[in-house]
């Protein structure tokens, strides 16, 4: 149950201008929550497709393409930025800055390929426009802000989405990744990590840096504590079960010969499942605060910041899923794949509603990038960029459409 | 031989006009190499005495009281201010900001206690100006900046302080601290320890939080760094030797799921002699590079941002200055000390010259402070300032005055 | 295809001697490679059966069971104790000693189960000899010394095992664990890790303890090698990988006032596969090394004990064991399970002649042992034994007959 | 007032004598409070002499030389070796063995140099006796075991010594270390640091090394409360203070694939007051406590093995010392040093009955090994021994009559 021919035609003609627009929101990347321009070129291109548009959460852009009776389905795409200087020598490399929560600038970069999911988002809509005779129900198109910080679903969902907007039956979304471009790779039940961040405030007693005796050193103790969080991983998590416990902020003191009051480091918690999570935030906590009474130091004060849920692949509609990917783009090309690691809000458009959903990844990097010692540069890298953009782009609408079109199409 | 009668009338007379002056300069700190207000301020207050001003090194101001023919000693005060949020609860408690190397707003305060410097500095000055009777000789009186940084006693230097302004056959300064107020405490030979500053730049590489395989993590590998460094005090110098070795600043990533692609600490030494320095700084560098090399990263960065000289105060010079400030406060008042790990830059306008110096502490605090579980806090602390500022201020006058008369006077 | 009525009712009446036979093993364990009572026991039982018996690597035995033609299949069971003090409290627990390989006396605990191996596979080889109705073919019955310090598997084949006795088309084996009596576990492919046992000895410099400048501190250099070792697990493998890096000992030191010359830890390390078996041993190598540096210590002297290979389940032999032990013991008590990250020289009995394998695992508990907050002790606590002895040694024996008699059975 | 010119002329005519004596003590080192050949040496030697023996604390020797009319004054020697194997090369090197408390066997050496002792005791002895005509009173001599345990001078004590030995007013003892041969070294007031000695008991949970989710890891908890001891000295001492905290043994597990139950170490602490002392203490059992709470672990066991008090040097007898050796040996041979970090029970027998004392310190080198890069192997090394035996034992004995008759001398 493949593409129609005519719908594939159009995808592969209207590919230099997918690839341009691609390129712009490359350019103009902006930070979570704060995705303005972006929304707002959404909206516009939403609306010159005839659709009426609807803001959720802020930022948050909807359509739904009405086509006569039939099943609802829903397609999410996230369209925010990270804080993270590009470093991949594209000339359509970003430039843009933003501006963070405690004020300080930060350049700013699609670091995580959002912008293929806007632009993939875009054309599938389009191409659902354009071909209603091979269609009809009607398809939910959601872009998502926030989603790096795991606040964008929840703010489209406290702001009355599914109050508002016809609730569908199954929903889909898609992440690019370092995989191989025209490969789509899947995981049945347990797609992604649970995710949590937690704040770490250590508190210590300033002194003057010759006299560590009148002094609680936070610097020290806060080390000690991040070398001691190691343990949780490599010795109190079984080998069969994920857990990755990582700090990915560490600031504290403002002078070499000031020893500072206290410092502050955030963490970030990936698990599977239930058990292990509540394993490791509990050891976490016992670290954390033994550490500092070794230090003799005042309670320090752990903040959680946010979570992710677990985001679950629907085991029928996963399989339905690969079927017609698998005839679209050939079986070889579709991979069953593990869990990963990474984390995603996308789940929660489902749970809250109590919808199966099915979350899946296409490469963005050329055959030849893997041929070397060292692994293409993942999401979050300031190197991370698809260099094949042309069948990344195309295999993203391909998937897309192939997806929504295995429940709406006739 | 202590000080003249009318000398110490008018020292008493002039009290609450001392400490309305020091409450002045304790609202009102400038950070290192900015002080420019208060270079005004000492300025005007010296022209006001009828005194010639030099500047030397941007915010450095000179004097030289000439009183006909005889000895030549110098004095020096330092006037520069903390990134420290003030948090003693006085009235006249410092609101001031200021802005950081870095480009960033800090609070700014008093936190060393170089306001009563500047205050006795300056009553020192208009004394001996007032009561040329009882001297003969020239003070070269010197205001210094930038102290905390290390960077101004060089700066006077090396705008040519010396080639211009008379040499001294002395130097004499002293330092407020927690001690009790009327008291003085002084070393012989080694007075304060050198220090030296290093910035470490640990270099890693970039990645997903949920991804540790795929990054070089530079918090953690820091966070080793900085524990790691912890047994060459406790292991690498021998127990009857002083090292402090301490890691003021760590600051590493920008996103709690982003796994930075560097971080940076700067470490401040402290040692009494060349040898243990030198073997301090070598086992630092040997830690910092192993470590690097456990993780499997890149070469971190080690620089020097400044160092210290020693402060040896000559023994002669101290025995004289013991006898004079004895007879004046009382024997019981004045205490031969050891060395304190403190750091000055002091010792350099001495040792450019070939110099003798002489350089002391008086007492900030009154005795009840003392009767607690917790002694006063100490310099560089948010809460760091004089409880008795009638009795310290006036003890560091008279004990200034004694030593400088000690020479010049007749 | 369950077993035949008369065998079963043989094994049921034959119970409480099993038991019994059982008590026995468990009260005489030996260590590995001097199980000479042990093996004595083995071959006095095999030749009241009539069997001829042979002996291979000092303490293995095997007899062929010959039952005319048809296929040939090997059954093994491991016979060793560990030094352990046993501490379940039972009236047969074992009050035996060994002499260690350095010399030293040790308790020994059948604390790994494998006296249920031996008694299984004594009542294995009965039960085939008193049923040769029931099946045609060849039964190699292996009792194997040294399992666990993988020395015992090598040692047999290495003493020429398949070069007399007649080669099998498939071999089974089994082990007892902390899993309900009456249920048996097995993974399909990789069935167990790899396990990989270095020696490291810490070179430093001793000297007297109140003169640490003048030694380098092995036990010091010890413990942030072991600390360090924590993050090659939480930092350098994906979440998605397993490795589990133990560090079994440390040893250093006689008195506390010296600072000794030398310490000694032994590493364990378990992986699934190849490719992150080989990142582990660079990257403990890698740590060890540069930890040394750190100290300026001399190189430390990393040696490998021992290795174990990968025990992995040949996945059509593996769906014939579930059909018929499913058939056996009812579907709802046989699992399909994950590896797990024990190892097993079993593996290197079919891996040397290449001939396929299945390992797999029977439960040791009853079912209300796990109602409490506490899993029951696991293999190789001080704890561990079986409490459902009767139905633990049942269902191991059917099993393995199930197994078996898939292959030679009318 | 140097020594008479006959008394001299014996100790260069003994000398040979006097190194042969040496050799046999160095030959024939017995572990603390086991030296009972030792012992019988020393009493027959005594005995020889014409005095009268008293055995106190089991192989403690006391004589008292009287000799009419006239003060008091003791002299100890202390007499055991150490669990160390000699590796110095000489032909006299020591292969003894003896047995330690825990049952183990262990290669003996006179490590600490109290064979040096004891000889020098000993001639000390005879040319007193032999020289009556040039003092009058008595000399108390003692020849103590176990020093290195901290167990002898209390055991001597508890055992009645000085109910049944006339007090001295004044008490003299001395230690040979790695300084120049022919050199004193002696500090007035704090003379030797106190010592503390502590074991600590890991307790953890047992598992199998292949599932540390089961365990509690006793070995990585050790590992990280060594590593957290570290910052007791680098953070919670001042620079100015000392603090010596040595881990001198770690011993935890029998097999690299069990994780321990528990695991051992034993702390060595020196300090030279009782304020710095309380402080690291304190701190040592904090940090102990607090990282087995970070493991979730059951509280570690921690029990102080003994203590050795401080050695006080009385000022006014310390200055009489240094005249009276400065005029046998040379001003220039002679050192006002520092306190040193190493410990003795030696202090105990005079605050026992509040009698002042010295100890001192001869050097053990001839001048050339303090050429080269490497300084010379220090106490307890398996190095240390005098390389100029005559110089060291004639500087022993001339310093040891020197400081007796100083006191009893006509």
């Amino acid at each position: 149950m493949s593409l129609n021919t005519s719908l594939r035609d159009a995808i592969s003609a209207n590919l230099a201008q997918t690839v341009a627009d691609y390129k712009d929101f490359h350019r103009t990347p902006e930070l979570s929550m704060q995705e303005t321009q972006t929304a707002a070129t959404i909206r516009s291109t939403l609306e010159a497709l005839g659709l009426e548009t609807h803001t959720f959460g802020g930022t948050g852009i909807v359509s739904v393409i009405e086509n006569g009776e039939g099943p609802v389905v829903a397609y999410r795409a996230d369209t925010d930025g990270l804080p993270i200087a590009e470093d991949t020598g594209y000339d359509y490399a970003s430039t843009a800055e933003g501006t963070l929560p405690d004020g300080s600038t930060t350049k700013v970069m699609h670091g995580c390929g959002h912008d293929t999911h806007i632009t993939v988002g875009l054309y599938v809509a389009r191409y659902l426009v354009e071909h209603k005779d091979l269609w009809s129900g009607s398809v939910v198109m959601i872009f998502q802000p926030g989603e790096e910080t795991g606040e964008g679903a929840r703010a489209m969902l406290d702001d009355g989405l599914w109050n508002s907007i016809v609730r569908p039956e199954v929903i889909y979304g898609q992440h690019v990744w370092p995989g191989k471009a025209g490969h789509i790779y899947v995981a049945k039940e347990t797609a992604m990590a649970m995710s949590d961040c937690l704040k770490v405030t250590v508190r210590g007693k300033q002194a003057h840096g010759s006299q560590p005796e009148s002094s609680i050193d936070p610097i020290v103790l806060g080390a000690y504590m991040i070398t001691r969080l190691q343990s949780i991983v490599s010795r109190e998590i079984s080998g069969r079960d994920m857990a990755v416990v990582t700090v990915g902020t560490f600031h504290g003191g403002l002078k070499e010969n000031i020893i500072p009051d206290s410092a502050e480091f955030k963490l970030n918690i990936r698990t599977f499942n239930e058990e292990v999570r509540e394993v490791v935030l509990n050891r976490v906590e016992r670290v954390i605060r033994a550490e500092a009474q070794a230090s003799g130091a005042p309670e320090p004060i752990i903040e959680e910041m946010y979570r992710f849920p677990r985001c679950y692949n629907d085991p029928a509609a996963t399989d339905q899923f690969l079927d017609v990917v698998g005839a679209e783009l050939g079986e070889e090309q579709v991979h069953l794949d593990r869990a990963v690691t990474g984390s995603e809000d996308f789940g929660a458009f489902g749970d809250d509603i109590d919808v199966p959903y099915v979350y899946w990844f296409f490469g963005g990097y050329s055959p030849a990038k893997f041929d070397g010692d060292e692994p293409p540069a993942g999401n979050h890298s300031p190197f991370f960029a698809p260099d094949d953009v042309e069948t990344t782009l195309k295999t993203g609408i391909r998937a897309g459409l192939s997806a929504v079109l295995s429940t709406v199409g006739k």
